[in-house]
């Protein structure tokens, strides 16, 4: 797949140098140098370009939306439209100062960018894992038991692509359902975000979806 | 330990029941009826029996509250103060049809609770998991790799009787940190539900939080 990184920090440089590891085309777009582009690009090996967010998107598969919240609309912006594009977002609608979610209960995040970009799919992933354990996943990823991801949208055709994209990182894909879901699996991400930074055990950490009686 | 259990349902049935099979004196109160009381005491075997909710808070070295949110009120009065008290809560603050949480971000069920028992010490658990899977994870646990169960609580010492609580059951527990993180273990509950019951594969769900790099 051709895959565009909108926003190249912490989740889309990992996520794209995985995917670029892993035999897809990315883009890495919208850092915060040139030169951190540029050093991505050249850690991320062949497979991997540095372009602009319009150019991230342009021809792509699928979109990673990995930007804070205060900038989505700034980098859509610069996308333009991305009519029928699959968007798969990560990025969590915290207020400025990352302390808090700015929308929850009766919306999401997923669900005002899918508002944002009507002609666009929009895929709710990656946000629920910390960065620092996407390497960790990718390198083990040949185990048994691979580490759960949850996603969720409304279009059956984006969660086909987003799941190969999570499977691609090393994680089992467990759909979640409709994209209202992200209205949990958001605060999830708060609790995962808890347990990493805040409790013992350092942010390598992962979570596994397990079912007794099959 | 002696347990009381406020509302014995299907989540405090099932745990009640657990818990006297662990070797813990267990008094189930507040069922829907005098016979299903009856019935739980008798299955759960010595070490359980049927009481009001005054007779199962009175002497408890912990309190289970696992009663529907609109019952919170109502089985608070019965029991009276309970100074001092520790109350492992699993009682999610659903509206009543079930289909959404009525506290979320600014507080949690867990945190208005602690409000209402003000002398008493709450700690938020079992919530996580559907009641359905206690039976699995409690025949499962002499397994190496046990399912985890957040739990979160300002209380130190209260966090120490939840721990052993939620280790008996044959969870792994894990410190998720204050009481204020209920608002993000309530709706992560509601991700859970959403893949127990309507997602693929059925209700007999648990996860496990895996570390890397250990």
């Amino acid at each position: 797949m051709r895959i565009g990184i909108l926003g190249s920090g912490l989740m889309g440089g990992k996520l794209g140098t995985i995917w670029a590891r892993a035999g897809h085309e990315v883009v890495f777009s919208y850092s915060r140098s040139e030169q951190k582009l540029k050093k991505l690009v050249r850690e991320a090996g062949k497979g991997a370009r540095a372009g602009t967010p319009a150019e991230a998107a342009q021809d792509a598969d699928a979109v990673l939306l990995a930007v804070h919240w205060s900038r989505v609309d700034d980098v859509l912006n610069q996308t333009g439209e991305m009519p029928g594009k699959v968007i798969v977002t990560c990025s969590l609608p915290m207020n400025a100062d990352d302390s808090d979610l700015v929308i929850v209960h009766t919306s999401s995040g997923a669900e005002e960018l899918a508002r944002k970009v009507a002609k666009a799919r929009v895929v709710c992933a990656f946000g629920t894992v910390p960065s620092e354990v996407l390497f960790d996943v990718f390198a083990a990823r040949r185990r048994a038991r691979r580490p759960s991801l949850v996603y969720c949208s409304d279009d059956a055709k984006s969660k086909k692509v987003a799941a190969q994209l999570i499977r691609d990182v090393g994680f089992e894909p467990v759909d979640a359902g409709p994209l209202r879901v992200a209205r949990y699996t958001e605060p999830f991400t708060l609790l995962i975000a808890q347990l990493a930074y805040e409790g013992k055990g350092g942010p390598r950490l992962a979570y596994r979806l397990e079912r007794f009686g099959h």
